[in-house]
């Protein structure tokens, strides 16, 4: 490790240059032209570590960018996937151009703050705390380029991978990867692995470097309370006209308490316990509540008396958003006659986003609402009084590798080569992708993710803090090298 | 009034057509130009009257249009006050110009209906039936020409009107009248009279022609709830975050019963008790109840048990809208950190604004909330924990002249003789204008609506029925005529 340590500190020019390269290619996932060019620019940047590429194509012609490295006498495969394309930028609300990254002292807050940048040092010297600003330099080409980097600094130690690589690079993962199963299903044979690395995100909180053992589910939904055909006037018909909106918040208030209970009966029935090995991984990850709370002026969190980490390995019930009528500016003295909430739930292991639709169903009827799929007739308004839209979505279940398993302590044993402090060692994270699909093919989910917590992800001013793209070439390189005994 | 009838019958045409060049010049109250262009267009309609007028210059430019017209002998004076401003129009979605009105043989219902127009009948014989398109046509230009058309019907039979009329049109009603105040300080003398005449509005909804003798007040106000300084990531703080979306249904289900009840301590304390004259004339006003709730989808009243005209007699308590977070296609996973419904409160007799938005007030606070007029800082969030911004939007109170008044009873016998069916006679309508500034000058308030309950005022396609323009003639000249024994 030290090897590779001097290797990414006498070349963090050039790691760094590289990134900027990449990210200079714009990445709007809904421009095709834009995608394709960057599988172009990234297929280079595999074959200039001989790696073996393809594009796999898809039916929106953003392709998958796949590589293979084969280590002669390998015994154990790792297939490494991670994602090229970049939600949207709005250059308006940057401080700088997208995709012309520059390089800031520190990320900075408040209205008053300091947005100049700074030049890149001609002598390679770095500082840890600087970060680096442009789509994608988080989320997730950052991740690529340190990848490419450890190949490069084992290299250069005269040293070989321990297994044989896969890559697998998607160009649509921020549109939910709407080809990716196709592509899981017709490449099976090609990808197939004892373990399958997810190369993005967020390191928890505290900084410190993290795995990830599972990943939640999500089911989104949303719902409608229609009371009437139109929209009445509030001075003819108030009182008499009964409101969409009052209604939406009586049935929003039936199905979560104040303090953080979803009083959906079921709701919870099929939360799996957690293991031993879990509840110890949970209970060594650094608490970050009370920094979060006084950052965001959170006076008492919604659910008391447990930690994050508890709640994270919980379903949740989110309202997104909530739209009745109109206020402010736009305000007219009607009674609304329809009121929509928007939801998702976080889905843990064994939940099924069905089944939780349904019990959500159930919950609706039971206060006396009948559910459709679609808007109600003025018939069936007077037919049944008080109606609800009930729409799902989309929704897919959670992944879950245990830590139990044999691959697990693999993981963790080579990463920990590559870190001076104790790693965050997660269970599962809160967020939700389609690992799943992964799952169902055989490939079991470990996250590895490299980016700083406040990254600005899907937003403006998205940045990377240097310290992460560095660490992160160390991680990479203790994952590849280390021997694997034998398929897992 | 016969005579009245046969002058309008065999004027119809010409009636129609003086409408039909009013309407034709644009009255959008947001244009100066085009009010100022109205008020002159006006002017010359009562000057062709011979009726003395002036222009009462406002602070916007947007002049009210005075008239005046004494009765030599006559020993009471009546105000006639209406407006000829329109709300804006979008063309695009009328079915014909709004500044170029049309004639149709009835109101097309439903997305197959038939929009197609007739011509004007040469011979002057025009249906009852047959509606009027265009801006302002029921809102209220059709209110001015009715009254003219009736001073020209009293002199063809030779009559002279028994009382001194004024009159005054306002230019910014659309706009709340924000100079109307100052003009009625300004011309207090000039505009002094015996009783006011509010001329604009809808009949009740049986069709019946219709008087009111109040019309309620209003308090609007909106509330934001804030539970962290920004939106966050409803994966990776999901539960732990408060939700500002299920905080307002809380809030808002404590507010207001699924019944209809308002469970805000005091809100019902300064209803005065209706008298006996007042009670009597609600059971009198036909029901339509079941005709509203068949047209709408209504199945179940919000209030049961009451009729809506006792519930039009009560004050109301309406979210007008809500927002938080997104829906639909902008929907993000996120915990909504602020959420904000915006209100209307229809106030009757007695109720004052400011002391209802206090028991709102002190309803919020009873639920654990902070109340604020402003958005907290992150100290305050962390200091308070629950925290709402409520800001009053506008205000002012009920108007009401009592039934048992001897101007009351002298309106009422006036409009009877120019009616065949039993007359409306509403102790108050639900709607609200600020009426009040009448009051406060002493001068009673009394509404006579001529336009059609389903004209769509304030929206696409207004329309009036014609039958409701020359049933005005006879209104306005009854009143006009009757004369007035003595000061009331």
């Amino acid at each position: 490790m030290e090897k590779i340590r001097q290797y990414r500190q006498a070349h963090a020019g050039q790691i760094v240059q590289e990134l900027v390269d990449f990210v200079g290619v714009p990445n709007n996932v809904y421009v095709v032209e834009q995608i394709q060019r960057n599988s172009r620019a990234l297929r280079a940047i595999l074959e200039r570590r001989s790696i073996r590429t393809e594009l796999f194509p898809t039916a929106t012609g953003k392709p998958l960018v796949y590589g293979e490295l084969l280590t002669p006498g390998a015994t154990a495969t790792m297939l490494i996937y991670g994602h090229y394309d970049g939600v949207p930028a709005e250059p308006a609300k940057w401080h700088s151009d997208p995709y012309g990254p520059v390089l800031r002292t520190h990320l900075p807050v408040g209205p008053e703050a300091d947005w100049s940048t700074i030049s890149m040092p001609e002598d390679g010297s770095f500082d840890d705390d600087w970060r680096l600003f442009g789509r994608s330099v988080a989320d997730s080409k950052n991740a690529i380029i340190a990848m490419m980097a450890a190949l490069d600094a084992l290299r250069a130690a005269g040293l070989q991978p321990g297994i044989n690589l896969k890559f697998l690079f998607d160009g649509e993962e921020e549109l939910e990867s709407p080809c990716l199963p196709a592509v899981l299903q017709t490449y099976r044979e090609r990808l197939s692995a004892d373990v399958m690395i997810s190369a993005s995100g967020e390191r928890h909180q505290s900084g410190r470097p993290t795995v990830e053992f599972g990943i939640r589910g999500i089911l989104m939904f949303d719902l409608t309370v229609y009371t009437s055909t139109v929209a009445l006037h509030s001075g003819h018909f108030g009182s008499f006209a009964p409101s969409a909106a009052f209604q939406l918040a009586h049935l929003l208030a039936s199905m979560k308490a104040l303090d953080g209970r979803v009083l959906i009966k079921g709701f919870y029935h099929e939360v799996a316990p957690l293991s031993e090995s879990e509840l110890r991984a949970i209970r060594q990850i650094p608490a970050v509540e009370e920094k979060v709370q006084r950052q965001f002026g959170i006076a008492r969190a919604e659910t008391e008396g447990r930690s994050l980490q508890e709640l994270i390995n919980l379903p949740t019930l989110n309202v997104r958003g909530i739209r009745s009528g109109f206020v402010g500016e736009e305000a007219r003295n009607i009674i609304p006659h329809t009121a929509t909430a928007d939801f998702d739930v976080r889905l843990v292991r064994s939940m099924d986003p069905d089944r939780t639709l349904a019990a959500v169903a159930a919950h609706i009827e039971e206060q006396g609402w009948t559910v459709l799929d679609r808007a109600p007739s003025r018939e069936e308004l007077l037919a049944h009084g008080r109606v609800v839209r009930l729409r799902k979505r989309s929704g897919f279940p959670a992944t879950r590798t245990p830590l139990d398993a044999p691959v697990a302590g693999r993981v963790v044993t080579a990463l920990e080569q590559a870190v001076d402090e104790p790693l965050v060692v997660m269970p599962t994270e809160g967020g939700s992708l389609p690992m799943c699909l992964f799952e169902q093919v055989g490939l079991p989910f470990v996250g590895l993710p490299t980016s700083n917590f406040d990254c600005n992800q899907h937003t403006d001013d998205e940045n990377l803090q240097l310290k992460y793209l560095f660490e992160a070439v160390d991680l990479f390189a203790a994952l590849f090298r280390w021997e694997w005994y034998g398929p897992v």
